[in-house]
């Protein structure tokens, strides 16, 4: 999955790049930012992932002579010189990001890219792909763990995925914000992520009955048999047939795992199963419920009292099918302009869009005394951090009269290196690192930020020079423009 | 991307193979079909899409030595002579599918699977999750077709598609349902289809003016000039610029192609850039809009007046953001029994989900009067299609009174053979083939079943042979569970 994905980058990227060279400024040096504007489900926070295979990406990027081939047919008519220019790429630039698994927040940077023009520009379209398709899964898998307690959490989404990487790396992001197992094979062999799966209703129907399906099912694996009840007819036959099952299996000394329920009302079901259960005497017997839910069902039939163990997630988390896609971008905050480096600002008609210029930390302001983070705080890498007097000030960065001092802190670099000068400086945490490392940074919130519904909302603070250089370069551009139009 | 999928399947597919031959059953015989219960976004039909990909797992589908010695570490502990079958495993089944660009309708198979129970219950993941992501953009990108007229359609979600696979195949699906390029150029390489890539907003950010950023952009690719008039001022930058930009190409006997808009009020921009541009003459440049577009804003920016020529498609349509999945399902319809294929059902507590049991043909019964399409028609194989008498009773499965009887009709096969006991024997037609295919179907239908909105039901109907064969399973199974309740 590494190799071959120099082309899975928008067309006018090649063309920025091949019009830069052609111009002599592909050298320039540039610095962008990934980040995203707004929390996607409503959350309070968003999990960092898909640095994983961000760096996977990067060290396979090259051009193999088909792309060479391809491009050279292209109707832009590509110099050659530029092609063979490409032949010898080599991403050769800087990287730092987040680590995966981590809480963050709109309009903070989550990774920085620095380096040419060139390579700048080739790596946006990958980068965002990635880091917006596991950071979504990951946020939604996270709210799920949220109202899930301590059930068990399994993916099970594949058929309705969009497409096998989706698949794949959607079961990697769900299991590191806390989900315990997927049923994706090629997950569990590529990360090593434990799976689990049972039966279908078409075992069930290659039997002449459920009875002898479920006895069967269960003399192949007696340590694993989970059976899945709703074949036919729930609470009518299929909860009979499984506990008649599981009576055979403890005269052989073995004790069934669980059933499994797919369809009807799941709160009642649960229910009604659980009593029959243990009217058996089989309280060991787990309860396992699948059929579209997520974090808003979950909670409904925990409400209602269902008896449910595990949760069986599909569609509604590996499409996150309330809000499918993280509106990540990718923006220019530094140029090099006569061998220095100066910061660029993209305005918009709409405030909350203009971006905030130069290259820029990102730290989380920790108590000491409660141990839990008060805010985010964005600086520029010559602010020392933190501040010689033990004070910070954070104010709003839309509403400054809003502010506060701060004493007593932690301020703790959130972004990593990942590469520098084209070197890979990161060695990649283990999977299980990084579910404790997601563990940890839960903890380190109030529940406040965490609820599903209406979270507080957890400030990410601008330093007073990055504030300043925003609003010294918004007006820079608004003189110029009102010459502009005054020239007219 | 055809190797190593064997893997990308759900674990229970493994467990059940497991268990068929511990038990011995593994080589019975078994039909499965693939088919959806309701449209997608309230659609008036879906463009079915995904057998190239299908086909190219099938080619490619073999346990690889690495995944054999990943199933040798599960918690299942499956015995090696099982993992054995697995290393010499190839498919060896028949698969009837429909052809890529077809109209096709709830409850009527799409794909028919018939093999060893082993063969048709590995490849249900893979095949549902091709089919429903390809199936559901296919359906979603010509529905914006619908919409958009003669205007041109371009792709350009990748940054925002679910991972690699779903950019990639998703260009795909889009293209064959009438979108006219792509920005993702892996799409290119990979299907031919045509790319389309112009500049992005840090093109002009790293220039000392938006008119420098346009010149030099002009000055590289005379032919192919597209400028993104919106990183500063629309109206009063960015067009002027663009428009100063294009007089100098005309100084050169040069014409520029377009200007894009990408955000704001794209129906007054379009509409007072289109009198800019017109006012100085520029009447051949073209307006490319785009900004979070789908079949839904298009039709509003219509009938607003917009003046866009050419729509950028991205978030809405890669992700199908209104309904990000396709509930494709797969069902046994047959089992051998005793060395005999027999009819099977899956009883629900919904009626609507209840199976349809037996094998079965579509077809679709075209007038040879209008040349339009009456109804689909499923029926078994060993039923003479058209009958006899030349006359065809269709009857509504759900409500039987509604009935009406045709006549002057073709039937038109339209499940194609694809494997014929693991030897393929469908030639894959070319992606413009394909897209010429649908174009014809889309002809074939009236214009009620295509419209946006409510649109008429187009139906489906079983033969008698087959609706009895369902009246028949379901009596039987009444009966058996009812004299089991008196047993209790």
């Amino acid at each position: 999955m590494t190799a071959g994905l120099a082309l899975h980058t928008d067309k006018y990227q090649i063309n920025m790049m091949y019009a830069h060279w052609i111009n002599g400024s592909h050298h320039t040096k540039a610095v962008f930012e990934a980040y995203f504007r707004k929390l996607p489900f409503g959350n309070g926070y968003a999990v960092f992932a898909g640095l994983e295979r961000i760096v996977n990406y990067i060290e396979g990027l090259h051009f193999t002579e088909e792309d060479i081939f391809y491009l050279s047919k292209q109707e832009e008519k590509y110099d050659k010189a530029f092609l063979d220019e490409l032949r010898r790429f080599r991403f050769g630039g800087s990287i730092h990001a987040m680590k995966e698994g981590a809480l963050v927040f709109p309009n903070e940077p989550l990774i920085t890219v620095e380096g040419t023009i060139f390579e700048t520009q080739l790596v946006e379209t990958a980068i965002l792909n990635f880091m917006n398709f596991q950071t979504l899964i990951a946020t939604k898998a996270s709210r799920i763990r949220q109202v899930a307690g301590n059930d068990i959490l399994l993916e099970f989404g594949t058929r309705r995925a969009q497409e096998a990487d989706a698949a794949v790396w959607g079961a990697r992001a769900a299991y590191l914000a806390g989900f315990h197992a997927t049923s994706n094979m090629l997950a569990g062999e590529k990360f090593g992520i434990p799976t689990k799966g049972t039966h279908a209703h078409s075992w069930v129907q290659t039997f002449r009955s459920e009875q002898e399906a479920f006895d069967i099912f269960a003399k192949v694996m007696p340590d694993q048999v989970t059976l899945l009840v709703d074949t036919y007819d729930t609470l009518g036959s299929g909860v009979p047939h499984a506990i008649m099952t599981a009576k055979k299996l403890e005269a052989q000394g073995k004790r069934m795992n669980a059933i499994r329920l797919d369809s009807g009302d799941l709160a009642y079901l649960s229910i009604q199963a659980r009593k029959m259960l243990d009217d058996a005497g089989l309280h060991y017997v787990q309860i396992v419920a699948s059929n579209d839910l997520d974090e808003g069902t979950i909670l409904d039939l925990k409400a209602q009292g269902a008896r449910i163990d595990t949760w069986g997630v599909g569609t509604q988390l590996i499409t996150a099918a309330d809000q499918p896609a993280l509106g990540g971008v990718y923006k220019l905050v530094e140029r090099e302009v006569d061998g220095v480096m100066v910061p660029t600002i993209k305005i918009s008609g709409n405030p909350e869009k203009v971006s905030t210029p130069g290259k820029k930390d990102v730290y989380r302001i920790v108590s000491k005394g409660s141990g839990k983070a008060i805010a985010d705080y964005i600086s520029f890498p010559e602010e020392k951090m933190p501040p010689e007097n033990g004070k910070l000030k954070l104010f709003n960065p839309l509403h400054p009269y809003m502010r506060k001092n701060v004493r007593d802190f932690d301020a703790v670099p959130l972004l990593a290196p990942i590469y520098d000068n084209g070197e890979l400086v990161y060695e990649l945490p283990t999977l299980e690192e990084i579910r404790a490392y997601h563990n940890s940074q839960l903890n380190q919130f109030w529940p406040e930020y965490l609820r599903k519904l209406n979270p507080e909302i957890y400030r990410v603070n601008l330093s007073e020079a990055v504030w300043e250089m925003k609003q010294k370069l918004i007006a820079e551009y608004m003189e110029e423009h009102q010459e502009e139009n005054h020239d007219d």
